[in-house]
């Protein structure tokens, strides 16, 4: 038992808000490899990573989503691919693995959604019928710019969630777990 | 930095094999705690979990998917359910945080695909339009027949993972990672 790792999974939160210094590849490579180890339907692993570090890149893959703000402010961002096959599901645990264990190496990250998923395709080059709909990015935090904003969430009541009791049942869907 | 919480991410494994021990509620619900802090597209948190604890409804939810061995030796279920307006990425989020927290507090666990959805709905009482693809089902590991499963899989060629240079490009697709 690990209270420690248990605080670390319901306790991760998204930075939105980074400094400008680079990840270093080491850092970056063991990013990749906690996606690389996540479980996947029959461990088929119907995943591709692309990773960006260049300024011209992110900007470009910026423009493929319409909230990217956090991909401009990053050092780095992981494009989440998948051939036909794939599923979005494997893809999003694949995401928690990578921000889990970024935020275990104090590097901050947040998913984002390319809305645009032709104009994604164009900018990591794809291959025909690989799909690429969300990115992780990540950096090292800027704790000043990010309590500023979390603040602005919270007074917009755009933080926190909703109670247990209301997102869970017993048994069939509407009976309250006792 | 955390190595623990980083070891615990990238050593996550499923377990297929369970004893009979039930899982008390009080562990349960931490449980689904680390479902309900999970982030989500705009914080919308579009997901309903149902927990099963019984032996009959565990057999019922089985019958919703070709592969289920897991949801009949295990002793609770929590099914990912969500509204028409809901995102798999967002459950795949979910699902890997309630694994890593049940790991955590020395629950075994296995994400299981309900292939049959409208019979999934139909165990579930779902409402219209909802939807449940998903569920991750827990217990006690039983190591001894873990142990021969992963033996069985290990010689079948069904573990590991492709290797970091097969998974992963550099700014674009298909260009190597330096």
């Amino acid at each position: 038992m690990s209270e420690q790792t248990y605080d670390a999974v319901v306790g991760l939160r998204v930075h939105r808000n980074f400094t400008d210094e680079p990840i270093p590849l080491s850092e970056a490579r063991r990013i990749l490899e906690a996606g690389r180890w996540t479980g996947s339907s029959k461990n088929t692993q119907r995943w591709h990573f692309v990773v960006v570090d260049d300024r011209e890149g992110l900007d470009a893959l910026a423009t493929a989503g319409s909230f990217t703000r956090p991909v401009r402010n990053a050092v780095l961002a992981i494009a989440l691919t998948w051939p036909p096959d794939g599923y979005e599901f494997d893809i999003g645990r694949v995401s928690q693995n990578m921000m889990l264990a970024a935020e275990a190496l104090g590097i901050g990250s947040c998913p984002v959604t390319l809305h645009d998923e032709e104009r994604a395709r164009e900018v990591l080059g794809l291959p025909a019928g690989h799909r690429c709909r969300y990115a992780v990015v990540f950096g090292y935090p800027d704790p000043r710019a990010e309590e500023g904003e979390r603040r602005e969430r919270r007074e917009a009541g755009k933080a926190g969630r909703k109670p247990l009791s209301e997102i869970t049942s017993h048994r069939t869907h509407g009976n309250p777990l006792g």
